[in-house]
């Protein structure tokens, strides 16, 4: 009886990789896995699905509409929209058994129903480390956090990046000195700087009920640029008799002398005052980071210092500071850009043995060699001509062939065969493994 | 304003682990992971939501029931039960994309509303690896999984354990030859056998209409036991004339030739009539795995032959055989037993860099340097007493402290002392390095 054939597809939104994609992406991950729990972060992994209670705690805005909630049983669900929501959870409910500062990194899917439209995605990564301090947490970390951006950039394969720190106090504090009054919104007009263009934000500004002359000051503010020496100056120049603006911009001025201790060069970090973070989540530093051969990709990696992570479900005062890589969203926008140029493999396996009659003991001894000295490698067992069997290493970019005959088991000598460049040894196991492991 | 402060927790079935055993769980995860890659499986990461009429395509059963299943917008959507369906649907929609046999290893989340209870969980990892024939695949694929299973259960640290084989084609011949004529349900009862005994499986087999000279046949053919050369010598002396049972015989006799070809001992695996393997899915090789030491904890490792992948979403013949790792149910179980006997670490980190001062930026050298030559590091930037410092390490059980006042920045002598020991030591940082690392 045939069964009725479903068309296999995935949902719109939701995306998934073919190998050559996948073990791509996978080497990103595991960098930037490597580089957190090099600088001691510890690995969490909440559930997907949590209480909708608990993680609509805070609630409001694109939050409700975008998340993924459900009722099973008499429970209501929801699946996880970011991983700072779980963090704060998990840090509330474990409190006890955590010790402080808590350096946590997860890395792992979230939900958001968004629109769909190219690049956006339903399903996708996010990486992220927090470091949470209990009651306090010093400003020391906040100039960690570039190192780690750094280190993890580098490693990626990028050279050319800037992070842009900026400081929520400095802004809030101008702000009200030069009579601000309604500061959320005013930052989330100035944070679409780049987006929308001076012209633009000077008139959302002034829609916002801001005179011209406040206008004014805040252009000249976020015109404040240079070295990063010079950003600062510029601030101490102001002359502001504001008590944020004056703590925001100590701050600041701490950030950027650790973060030199912390090595990260000059050339890859700035103080730009234009950023701001959406969230009003954010109190102190913020940072974004850019790829500026790939300037059109946005901040690649984004985050900040909040003065309370987990005030929705504790009374005890945790100020943390954190970002995020939105992983899945980076990839795509790196392949769309034609980052991944090398010819890259649809496989791990670096040797595919090949027998030539149905004798494959040996060959299967040979493979076993060749994984125990760390050489991914596999046994073709399938019937078929010789060339039918060749062509499964070359569509799969396997790079090294092993053929083995009546000639070769006798004599230990077996055909090596370089699919790269075509050439053909004649080699023991030994000088094999040496020559893919060389 | 103070918030509503609402009570952190997860759901019930929903596991998360705390720093140590995460880690634990994570160092299992991996070498799972480097064993599929060791043998040549891609990796694949399908979403975790489908629509349900793909993941329902077959239906029935639990699936039905288990399912958390939702809709949002005018999308019916689900969560995925397996690892198996998802695969059939990415193999027939991406078909004309893979290279056959495709041998791909998936690990993720999946999710199961089941009864709660202690050791069932409702979210779960699944670490799956299938090999997929294009119409057709040898049968020495069944003889390597075993290999695989060895060598992936070896180095997470077992080293008694036994894989138990079978194949369905015996178990229905056989049930054939007898006249039995429901052999889908009797295959079920005879998987019970160690559940609840023979005379229950007896019993019920009498109560599905079987003779009782066909009940006392099924009885004499599962207790065909011995060395494995015995058991395939058994039934050959059965000498019934049915085509299938000597199919899955000779299918049997080459699967246990190969697996001593795969270097696989004896004391490893053992032909097993009883096994059966609940799934109506398996078609030959039938696989499970039973760690000695903790025999209460059932199949840690189960899979097989089948001969239709994606029947329910393409008309093209896929053949494969695989198996499945249960890990959050084994973590649990293995940690419940008392396994992970030694002393785990909260942590990563392997050095903790503490500065006796302010002056911080030669305590942010020493570790960037530890970093470098790979050894996970932190510097203690928090104020607060020597004894505070030295507490979180302890906490976190960071083997060692690095401590670095005057006197070591002056000279380049620094103090390293050994957690776990007490031991202090003077050494430079190249010192210190090669101590930890060596």
């Amino acid at each position: 009886m045939a069964n009725k054939i479903v068309k296999p597809s995935t949902l719109p939104g939701f995306i998934e990789w073919l190998p050559a994609d996948q073990i791509a992406f996978n080497k990103m991950m595991d960098t930037i896995r490597k580089n957190y729990e090099k600088f001691g972060f510890i690995p969490v992994d909440t559930p997907v699905i949590e209480k909708s209670e608990v993680l609509l705690a805070k609630g409001g805005g694109d939050t409700e509409k975008q998340i993924y909630r459900f009722t099973k049983g008499d429970s209501d669900l929801s699946l996880r929209f970011d991983l700072t929501v779980p963090l704060a959870r998990f840090v509330a409910q474990h409190m006890s058994e955590l010790t402080f500062p808590f350096r946590r990194y997860q890395i792992g899917k979230v939900y958001r129903g968004e629109r769909n439209q190219k690049g956006r995605f339903r399903e996708f990564y996010q990486c992220d480390i927090d470091i949470i301090g209990n009651g306090k947490l010093s400003i020391i970390n906040d100039a960690e956090i570039p190192s780690i951006i750094y280190s993890t950039f580098t490693d990626l394969g990028f050279d050319s990046f800037t992070i842009h720190i900026n400081n929520r106090k400095v802004l809030n504090g101008f702000f009200d000195a030069v009579g601000v009054d309604n500061k959320v919104d005013t930052l989330r007009i100035v944070d679409k700087l780049d987006k929308i263009g001076i012209e633009a934000v000077k008139e959302e500004l002034k829609g916002l009920g801001l005179t011209d002359e406040s206008v004014a000051r805040i252009e000249e503010f976020i015109n404040i640029t240079g070295s990063n020496d010079e950003v600062l100056e510029g601030l101490k120049k102001l002359n502001l008799d504001n008590e944020e603006f004056t703590l925001g911009l100590e701050e600041l001025s701490k950030v950027v002398y650790y973060i030199r201790q912390f090595g990260v060069p000059d050339k890859n970090f700035m103080v730009d005052l234009k950023i701001a973070r959406g969230l009003d989540y954010y109190t102190g530093t913020v940072y974004e980071t850019i790829l500026n051969d790939y300037p059109g990709i946005g901040s690649v990696c984004s985050g900040g210092r909040y003065d309370n992570l987990a005030e929705y479900y504790t009374t005890q005062k945790l100020p943390g500071v954190g970002i995020s890589i939105g992983l899945s969203r980076l990839f795509y926008q790196l392949k769309e850009a034609g980052f991944f140029k090398e010819s890259v493999s649809s496989t791990l396996t670096k040797a595919l043995v090949v027998p030539m009659d149905e004798n494959v003991g040996y060959s299967i001894n040979v493979a076993t060699g060749l994984k125990n000295a760390g050489i991914p490698s596999e046994v073709f067992f399938e019937d078929g001509k010789f060339v039918k069997k060749l062509n499964y290493a070359n569509k799969l970019g396997i790079p090294y062939v092993i053929i083995i005959g009546g000639d070769e088991i006798a004599s230990g000598i077996l055909t090596l065969k370089d699919m790269r460049s075509g050439e053909q040894f004649k080699l023991t196991v030994e000088e094999i493994i040496n020559k893919i492991n060389g």
